[in-house]
């Protein structure tokens, strides 16, 4: 089963304070590039993979969804975004990523931000995502970077010329990494660049295009703690069409 | 134009000495790995860019390809080519890939080791494979790895365990860096691994395979300093089939 530390009270209450949490997308840094991949969704029926508070749920209504199934593991989770959301055209189940199935061709566009990197069996929810798809359509997601995940200790480095540097090893060693963010024992599956890409054409679908987070002079000069994003890249995000 | 240090004798003399240049294909690691990309040869044309001395354009020959384009920028790389060369299929040119330009469906495969990340104006050059491609024919090359450019320190990091890391900084800053390899004042292109697959899918090719070179348990039993690459990725291999 896909972890679901978001169900641990300590972890919701710090994720519950995260910018991201409170603001929704605008507090996101990744998803003014994020959106950019989005294609239009005017009439389409969308499904969002870790859909957390549904925040991309409601927003794609906003432009022009006709219906979003959001599917997120953790009941905390779900609670709040039922709470926040009055629309009838949403829904939202709990379902693990690990066993998530659809019928075939019930979506036009499927949406993922930051959850597939907790997923262990990432082939298999590539498939049903393939499944679920209607033929060209896109299926667009977002992950923490292969950089960002390698390393045994994830923790900057201090240089001696006052600059720092990210580490990186252990990169061909894919598999769990645990640390500690927001609470103690945090799990997630770190994958090459390679792995994730190759995954993706195998389940039937063309790349289209590759983005990898940093932020923009524009954000630095809002917030210039995000000037260290540029040193090493914290999201990858992914938009491909359904082929075959 | 794109950098020539291979022509300065003190950077010439070192290459010469790796063990990629003395035995050839067999003696770059990466080999097995990027040979797998590459297609059938039989009754291909096939242009080899950064041909060096020769050894993928002989190679290519003895797997059925009817001729063999190899280009360079080093006349001492050709140099030894033609030396080593006996065979009327294969031609060398001194060509800048900056400025490399081929006939319309002149080729059907294209090959790229090690080359790439020295030029300047990458959309060019693929534009240029692109136009130089048949149809639904593949392109297959390699460059160093955005992980392994990045850094303004490419140097691994001793750890207080006693483990080593590979540092990344400066990753969203595209553009030269220059190290002490082999020679003083080596400058290659960083590039974002976004870049890079962008590039590719722009010219009008679809992805096909992507691989990130590290050891095989086979390769660190005979070789067990190549270990460390497994904790961070040296070589980005790419295939790709051209489209539209």
């Amino acid at each position: 089963m896909t972890q679901n530390i978001y169900d641990t009270p300590d972890f919701f209450r710090e994720y519950s304070r995260l910018e991201r949490s409170q603001r929704g997308l605008d507090g996101a840094w990744e998803w003014p590039l994020l959106r950019s991949l989005v294609p239009g969704l005017q009439g389409k029926r969308v499904l969002d993979l870790g859909c957390g508070f549904g925040w991309f749920a409601r927003w794609a209504r906003q432009q022009g969804a006709v219906s979003v199934l959001g599917i997120d593991v953790s009941l905390n989770m779900l609670e709040r975004a039922r709470a926040i959301t009055t629309d009838d055209a949403i829904e939202f189940q709990i379902v693990d990523l690990e066993e998530a199935a659809f019928p075939a061709g019930s979506f036009d566009f499927v949406f993922s931000a930051l959850a597939l990197h907790y997923v262990q069996n990432l082939p298999r929810i590539l498939k049903a995502v393939h499944h679920a798809l209607c033929d060209q359509e896109r299926f667009v997601f977002s992950v923490e970077h292969p950089i960002f995940t390698a390393s045994r200790s994830a923790q900057w480095l201090p240089q001696t010329d006052g600059m720092k540097t990210w580490p990186v090893d252990s990169y061909s060693n894919e598999g769990p990494r645990t640390t500690d963010w927001l609470a103690k024992g945090f799990t997630k599956q770190h994958r090459k660049f390679s792995t994730v890409i190759n995954s993706v054409i195998n389940a039937g679908f063309v790349v289209e295009r590759i983005e990898e987070w940093g932020p923009t002079p524009d954000q630095i000069a809002t917030r210039p703690d995000l000037a260290e994003e540029r040193d090493r890249p914290l999201f990858l995000l992914v938009a491909a069409q359904r082929r075959s």
